[in-house]
């Protein structure tokens, strides 16, 4: 529940209203406002009794929250959240956010040397995992912290943002200490106790579509974020499961208008794991951009063959800038500004 | 298999080729080409026995059709079918082909005027139902012949092509008598003898993937039409089964390009029914553009709210009209042209 | 919705009550029971006006029917529909129906010599289809009316009724005159004219769930067919799409108890083409006896490996035989009978 | 890769294989045998040089093992892991091991008065969560440590085993100190820090199939405990994602004869999660049964409309009572023992 207060109401009104919320047994969340304060109502699982709030002094009406979300629902907050980074990145608003790196940092040339070409490319922050959640415990699962070290190196030389994956508590403060956005994979969607600890971690956090997820447990999952005080959430649509085995996932594109209406947050797309098909990604970025996206992830390797994960699904360089041309066409048809690249000349790190 | 002829093949070469094949139980099907005929082979579930056709005079080489379907795929056919339509309009060419109207046939008056906006916005195609599968017995089923001469009055009147569904072989015949495009509806993808009656009649067929095909059966769907002789068949993705409700279906967007590497037929997107909701159906129709459909099939009625069916899922006129203009520029951002309107002025017809 | 009518309404009150629904506009049903006559309403696709009907002199009650379905649900007929064939053979009662034979007809010694069989072995349903509805058009597409023939013949000689599938409206005709069942196949299931046909057709139908049906879709498929008067409906739960690849389909069984719930016509299981693995036909034909099915249809062959569709998924005699004994047992620890063997000695036929 | 040593090999001749396939960078797991010694090679992602085995003293043969996974794998050990619990039950032999007990753990009353009811009834394991994973932040959320004393003091009273969840790599040590069995959530089933730390604790661990996993995905998890040394694997079916909302999730048991084939670890189904309907949980529990599961999981509440959560899917404790009567039958109709009660008389503890 929203408890709206009248623009004129004094911070004696606002503070007893939030007493009252928290003598009811709940949590109360203040929010001032250009207008007025609102103060949101959490931890009420089912109903709240609306009598002890509706005539108090300076409160203008009550709002009931329809969905099992609250904090992530427009309901709660109707302008779209804009995620800021800081290398200036925008994440949320007119521009495009463009993330694209290889699926596992190798090694450090390997990753200063693609940074540096998706930066003069336009891509504005770099993926590249560290640690890798991978089906066997046989395959390689990543550099560890040699593999942060080397995603901050590549963030000094090139002014990029830095996108990994953490896989569990402790881990997550680690990567919080290299990362300028914390990824939690489709595999962790509803891991509460890392989803708690990204919460608090204050940090971005992209927070990815589980395998079989519906947008409600999408938005669920966000919800425990932002229960923890965090409201620096990106959700990431990148397949669902299916029954054809044409590609690796199911991009459900659709997922993008329906989270854009449920909610405030942003929300990107990764059509390299949405489809595990190098030559289906282009087509299905240019249309994740069509169909609204806030932003692309992509997986971009200078050899793909070699690769040592997900080399099937990667971008050739080549390929990469050739996709930039024109999703920059197609955010202009739709009204977004075309993805604007870093300032001042690249540095030269090598 | 293929029998590749050499570029000087004697026509006597080719009929002992044929001839040959016939004898070994199979169907020939030549098809002369600008530099030279390939003799393709059909009928056969498994192996053929090379050996015999291998060494007979003008035979250049064998190749093998590696797929379950043979003359829907891209080894039978290189180049991209065109197929054309007695109003000009080209599906599988450069340019977008654009189907729109009421799910169903509501009246003259009703689809006379539908029809007159449409082709003025751009619309070159229009759709229809005559006859309607309805999940219920006790729904509305569509007003049956009557529906089809309303459809060929509103052709006469505007120059659009009419596309509009068949439910049973002997309804088929029927409907092509009036329709310049017959379309097999989802749950009729494996009606195999309502596919060999859309074969035989030679007319162009729009073929919509089932509720849960895969993308083989939907390539080996369309094979029983072109195994009656029939090469004008359009594909439709429409959405697939899924476990969210948020949305009637989930509109697989891969798939486009995915059948694009795996045949030479036409595939246009119907997002309206791959979404199911009004407002999910413009940006959807923007991303099957970008994911490079040949063309879109998108429900309009004048009056969503009282329509007879899936009046949900209809587009206002004027929102047809802003989707026509954004995905012009998306088409001329992937190297498609601009749907070209119908030439001359629009006759006003009531 | 459903009319219930005093026990001692009189004759005259029934039929002015039907004639006022048919001044609706609507379709009466009058059902005489035990104690009282019913008059259900169909043809409502919403709401009916209740008034004109509730003051009626002889009407007892007006219950509203909330499911979409009408006639195929419990609310309609509390009372379990039992199947009666010619043969004496139950569905639908407390005894087990065994449907048991090849995937296909092919050739007269072949399906004499396993009907012997399985009549000895307890089936007392022979299954084989003379029409198959194939994936590819180039598979072997069954014996047609020669199959049928054959069919019957294996019923003259061993008294087992036969079930065989129509495949379209004009077909169905053919097959009524043979088959004691007519099925509907998976991919039919929402072919609608040729549902109108099976019900007019007065026979026992056999309605498979299609390959992604909701429960809903399949129980508004069965009625079609109760619409048109046969109330003779067997349905069939088959396994419907999914993600995994180490069985075809994934058997529902769950489906059973809901479908007994919803409605009160018979459902039986396939665990043939439920798994696609002859390995696992014994342990899910078990399951679906102990979830409450009220018969199986299973597909048996002398030769699998030689079988002209489906061997991978035919049991061997031997193996019908193992799971006949161990399916006694367990229908028998949930309170059905054992299958009781048709009454004779098996008159020798070749 | 396997390498069997002759059955007279010397521990020289096994620590000389084992040294060398150290050597070669991978890790090597003796496995004494009855007859013979068998060595297993883990850590190899893709092909092992058997030449530098091949020929070694003592060696008999190499075998490859096909499956992405290994230890797992019924190519690894043919024989069934009987997983042995300190109260005598046993899980993967003969007879069927039952597990019972409310979602959660709600208050020391409860959860004692149901195991005593639970107990008497024939089960030896008693489930409850104390941690609890919900969907939503703001729901119930399990007592904790407090629910992990009050499960312990009913093992002291009853003689039961317990089985509870672990959320987090540090829950799962302080689950360990209290549970007989670690249960690894569906939602969890990829979250490897926490199966590395089952596989470190050497616990038995329940691993729940993930909502949308495939079966080759069930198993690769399980290999990550196994690869930690902890053989005590016991998987169960749970129910994956449908597209059907008549139950919460679509019970797939075919799983459990196709692990069978693939695996020596038992499975057993969770008929209460897997359909999440209460009158559906009979029938698909005796279903299980029949289909050859290892056992079952089932929710008990005494008061389901008032639990705290899963109340609709819960059964009342005189339907457990039924349904142990019934599966006792079905478990001997397949060459099952009954499942043997708790030695003793059941100790009064309130």
């Amino acid at each position: 529940m929203l408890v709206v207060m009248n623009h004129d109401a004094t911070d004696a009104q606002i503070e007893a209203v939030t007493a009252q919320i928290e003598a009811m047994g709940y949590s109360a969340r203040p929010m001032p406002g250009k207008q007025r304060t609102t103060v949101g109502v959490v931890g009420n699982d089912g109903r709240v009794d609306e009598g002890r709030l509706q005539g108090m002094p300076g409160v203008r009406e009550l709002i009931a929250v329809t969905r099992p979300y609250k904090q992530v629902s427009r309901e709660w907050c109707a302008d779209d959240t804009v995620v800021r980074l800081s290398n200036g990145t925008e994440i949320g608003g007119v521009e495009l956010a463009i993330m694209a790196g290889p699926c596992a940092v190798e090694g450090e040339a390997e990753i200063l040397e693609i940074a540096h070409q998706l930066r003069a490319m336009g891509a504005t922050i770099l993926r590249g995992g560290a640690f890798k959640p991978r089906s066997s415990p046989y395959s390689f699962q990543g550099l560890g912290v040699e593999g942060l070290i080397m995603l901050a190196r590549a963030r000094d030389e090139t002014g990029m943002a830095i996108v990994t994956e953490a896989l569990d508590p402790e881990g997550l403060d680690l990567v919080a200490e290299y990362a300028d956005v914390i990824q939690i994979g489709a595999r962790n969607m509803q891991n509460y106790p890392l989803l708690r600890r990204a919460g608090r971690s204050g940090k971005p956090i992209l927070l990815k579509r589980g395998m079989a997820a519906t947008i409600t447990e999408l938005l669920l999952a966000a919800e425990y974020i932002l229960a923890e005080g965090n409201p620096n959430v990106i959700l990431c649509e990148r397949g669902v499961r299916s029954f054809d085995s044409h590609t690796r996932n199911l991009l459900d594109l659709t997922a993008i208008p329906v989270v854009q209406s449920l909610s405030h947050l942003p929300i990107i797309a990764d059509p390299s794991h949405g489809t595990g098909v190098r030559a289906k990604v282009i087509p299905m970025a240019r249309a994740a951009v069509a169909a609204g996206a806030h932003g692309l992830m992509i997986e971009v390797h200078q050899d793909p063959p070699n690769a040592l994960s997900d080399g099937v699904q990667s971008l050739y360089p080549e390929q990469f800038a050739e996709l930039m041309g024109q999703i920059g066409v197609i955010a202009e048809a739709i009204g977004r500004d075309l993805v604007r690249p870093l300032p001042g000349p690249v540095v030269s790190g090598t």
